[in-house]
């Protein structure tokens, strides 16, 4: 923390150009080394520190242009290795080392352990379900029966929506549209595929275009219009996602054997099933959306090694595991995913070691982004097994005691 | 991807103590360029690849010793500046130039906008208003009974739950525990403080050892229990953080006139406020837990720069954004977020670029944790007052076209 | 409470025929005064409380048969009237005084008092938006991949499906099916509409000759599966219902000019409009779904008074009041339901004070429905108007403490 | 529906004193069948009607006094009983035939069949867990630093509430104060228990009386305050409730032999636990609280049969149902409700039938509401029993159609 009127001055000097610019400050999207060391220079940054985020490699951050704004440098994170995961999927097939990146003691020791034991059993099954990705403009009325009246006349003009969104993109489509009226609001859901791209921008453009469309056309004016509401649960975990999916909704699933829990996860079918239970109540008694274990853990890890939104966590870490002990006495696990935000290309999977993952994994670019769905559902699949398997055989707290201490503290 | 005998053979042979561990294999917990190096090779992956995530730095690699296993070398994020954002808060008090790291176009540039405006008027308050860390462990009795008869008892052994808790943790303090029964089963609430760490392992050893202490102990023996139940919330974004807290619940709020926000965010309070409130109503309907716009943005973007969890974006993002025009035509604006996960010592915090980021905003090290959920709450204060703003004003896709856009697509 | 023998005999001599049936004793089904009669000798009931459960009018509980088994008597409950309230719908046309049965005080008159605001106002507009039923039956397979194979199938049977639906029924129609997959499970989604019926026996009947269809024509056999998954939402509370709908779909609105909240409500626009938006947030930090304040009172009391499900109550009070203040000065006010569960006939519908009520109405029999729906939405608005003015205007407590102790306690 | 001009006339001339009335027209709450006469009267109502709704017994009506306000006569339901059903409880000890009052066919028959397996299998267990009553007063400051500062002087005032509180009601008692800030605003929770009464009226008074005296010493003033925020979860399903209860928190549980399971039910344990888990699964998929079948069906009846507030079925049908097999081969089977609202004196307790109805059980008056819920908790054990059974085995369809198809539809 620097002195403030010095900071104040700085910002003032070095961004003069933003404060009267709409929303983003083109000025400082330039990204090179020259305008990192000039930032610096600016804010009186502690050159020690520079050293550290930007002098190991200057020339390589001109690579990040447009996926950052007022660059200074670049965080490092581990990656570590789980698998090989076997992936039998309608779209991945074959084993996967998957790497992840974390700062967090034992949580590749856990992924990599279920994704073991998957792979030990014969690997698991995964399909994409269904894929779109949605944005839902909002339109205020005088009246709930103007709010109809445009409802009416909108849902009538799909084809031309559709026409007009393809103007803006040709990877994107719309699939679908949706509406609800909430007193003399209208809400519109626009659904659509986004091909190998996670696509939030794209379908964020194509609705705008859209929305400019309807605004000359429709004959019921609303008195104000936006082109995002907050109903497409952009970001946040929400229960429409089950019923309408975000990105794409995915399924994995697996039988072990008692044998196979016993030699590699060291409890029993049954064991793993009680908690189960128990767990999807305390989630249930939490007011959690879905019941499941730790999503989060392995999403997040992915999502960073191979360059999606990280943000998109909050959205994506929410649906149901379910365990089951089998007639035959082994086990039945599987994970559902309403909406895992994934793509092989755009967002930050150009970057450099964020492709060097994906190509690790043999998925990267066209052509892969459902392959990398049912890798992310397998994966997650190894994760509740690990966690569930330790926690009902009373390991949970000894992996982490182990693995977090073999730390030197600073 | 590489062929699936080869993969499998190759796992046996670098790992082959992992199959018989429980839970976590500690054989790979070395970090180090050499055994990275030699994961690279037993898995046959790609030289070139290895170059871009090893080869830069390897003698860096040994750093993350604790943090990771299976290390096979580092993953690379651009950072950008937001602020500088003056806060007003209890523990933090300055100007802060705000370090995130992300992939994603427009992101700083909406924040620094966010923290830009807020500044111009003097600053945000903040404040950190409860702070706790849960744990839930649960016990398995025969009947409701036995499980009532056992809450009897537990409840009353607070203190010695204490004393064991300390004997595991100078920084931790188990502050309180709650009970829930449903049927036959027994959920406790551990809440514990944890100084300036985030503290997830922290409360897991501290939790095993009073269940260790507890089934030593108690009158009524349960068929069965688990150091964690699912209950406390981890990982997940629940209803129940609202009521009970996890990590430290914080608030920020700022008023602004309608000169600054026609100057800075070229729109007035009325039409921020109308979009709050159709905003507000978007996310109900779509099921979410509060009412916020974009916290996960910011939130993953500064977990990252500070070397915290990013898996717990998850259960961080959610809380309530308020917007409301005051009295004298102003705007009055407001963020409170039950659950926010960050400590300054611990986890990730110590490692080389995240500590810089730390240092940067002076809040690396004990005694800091405070000042930097304030400051994360006056961030993302900011985020809300951008993209509000924006999609108010109709600017929200005209900066995404136009950052993402200085891309070169590879 | 009588003796536990005596009891236990009584009921086996009473029943000795339902122990070995499926689910519904046929033989209790009998409605009558002598089946009574014999069913309070039989338990050894107290002639005092006979009397006045049964006495007054015995002949009349034969009217009830298809409606009750196990009749011992008729209770009895106040009706009260609400209005006259003016609904410009597009069913419901005119004034309406509404009769509403509760025993708790001031519920009348708080509905009473927010429909002569709303009359005085001109009356409201209300809208019945959509409207279908849903039955979600459940088949479990051996795989993922089976119930992906199924679902093909099924969704290209949609139109069989409606002629065997048909067979069941001349008032409802399939008019949709939805499909989700979790792991191995899928659950189909029947959307029916029920003509003037509120219709839950006829969509389960319809429901179950379907999925004896399909169990007969499925190319792939599931392993098991239920005419009722608890997908449908039936008589609780969730948020599928902004999405899908139960029952109708309904909305209401009205302005008010600050004279007539003056004059009628003793408080002001801008204090009405302050409360929603924190009584918003209220709800919204305590988990609930939809955003609301008192919608179960005003459902109960009609569904009471005019022969629906009380049980539905559970179902249908969810939703979304918004107040604003208009730039004129006024209030706009609305009230959105996702599921009002109403019909005029069926159920209840036709016993003899609920057809009264209805036809003080002018709502009994065929085509009244949705005016009955509309009418339902008015009335709640006008409870929230009024709860939202009491204690806006710091009357709430006031009027609970006069109304209530008016009684005097036995 | 009468004409529109006739019907303003009418209530003009009727109720003149009404329209300057704050919240409740005390001018109507004479209940009489004088008052209900001329009622009928002056909003020309079809004496058919009259003669259904008021002239069987129209001296009654004014019994109803303080439970009703512009009383137009009496509406009826159709009792039918359940049981015996064994409840070895905390309170309720002994065997009870439940009176259920309710329109909709085999509900009585399907709990009737629940209770009756019970009480085969020596009964279940029940329990009240917890039990209070919360009222959750808001206040607005000027900043969240005002709102902090009252915050640490209002929890230091506990007892003085306390105090206060007694002033009001000698039947309840403050038992505990909790807080929420958001932003400038704070939520106070005040917790009672209000004896045998379910209270609502109650704890509304007494937390008027504690704000009067917050008002008067704040050394803090709010710039407004309410008497309820809307937090408190009244008449709506929150996942509050499974946090901090409302009203009452009770739990019933019951062992089922396989045999009775085959001899009662048509099914067995496997079948209902495996339907039970998918059931589960297909709530939490639906966006509900809590899961469970029905407990709304069960809780609607008994709520109206008992006089209870049939509204608080939104708030109180909610809650865990589990089901699993036993190690010996039978179900377990439980229910926990977090929020029951019964009582034993006040509210429609009174009232004739419904006081024969709690008389019929032996649960009338002071000293049994905590029996009454226990015994609703072991009365939805059986409907939850009934409805998995009769899904479980194919009978569910067949059962409704049988029942229903009694009625002659007039």
């Amino acid at each position: 923390m620097l002195g403030t009127q010095s900071q104040e001055a700085a910002a003032e000097r070095l961004m003069p150009d933003l404060a009267n610019l709409p929303h983003t400050p083109a000025g400082s999207a330039k990204v090179s080394a020259e305008r990192a060391l000039a930032l610096w220079q600016e804010i009186g940054g502690d050159p020690a520190l520079r050293e550290i985020l930007l002098d190991q490699a200057p020339q390589e951050l001109s690579l990040y242009q447009g996926n950052i704004e007022n660059a200074i440098g670049l965080l490092r994170l581990p990656i570590g290795l789980a698998g090989p995961l076997r992936v039998n999927g309608l779209s991945a097939k074959g084993d996967y080392f998957i790497p992840l990146a974390t700062t967090e003691a034992a949580l590749v020791a856990s992924y990599h352990r279920g994704c073991r034991v998957i792979t030990a059993a014969g690997g698991c099954s995964a399909m994409v379900l269904y894929e779109s990705l949605s944005r839902a403009p909002a339109f205020v009325f005088e009246t709930a029966g103007d709010a109809c009246r445009f409802i009416v006349w909108a849902l009538a003009q799909f084809e031309d929506f559709q026409k007009t969104a393809a103007t803006t993109t040709s990877h994107g489509r719309l699939v679908d549209v949706g509406c609800t009226v909430e007193g003399n609001h209208v809400y519109l859901n626009f659904e659509f595929t986004t091909g190998d791209a996670s696509g939030q921008n794209m379908v964020t453009l194509a609705t705008q275009a859209v929305c400019d469309d309807i605004l000359a056309r429709t004959p019921v004016t609303p008195l104000r219009y936006y082109v995002e509401s907050n109903l497409s649960g952009d970001k946040k975990a929400s229960a429409r996602a089950f019923i309408s999916a975000r990105g794409k909704k995915v399924t994995a699933e697996v039988k072990l054997s008692a044998e196979l829990i016993k030699k590699h996860l060291q409890t029993t079918p049954e064991a793993m099933a009680d908690y189960w239970r128990m767990s999807a109540i305390g989630g249930v008694l939490s007011g959690t959306i879905g019941i499941q274990g730790h999503f989060a853990n392995g999403l997040a890890a992915l999502y960073l090694a191979t360059g999606q939104d990280a943000a998109c966590v909050a959205e994506s870490a929410t649906g149901v595991t379910r365990f089951e002990v089998t007639p035959d006495g082994g086990l039945y696990a599987s994970v559902t995913l309403p909406g895992i935000m994934v793509g092989t290309v755009g967002g930050g999977t150009g970057l450099p070691t964020q492709r060097a993952c994906l190509e690790l994994m043999g998925l990267a670019g066209s052509g892969n982004a459902r392959a990398l769905a049912e890798v992310c559902a397998g994966l997650l699949l190894g994760g509740e097994l690990s966690i569930i398997a330790a926690i009902s055989a009373g390991h949970f707290s000894r992996a982490h005691r182990k693995l977090a201490r073999t730390r030197k503290t600073p």
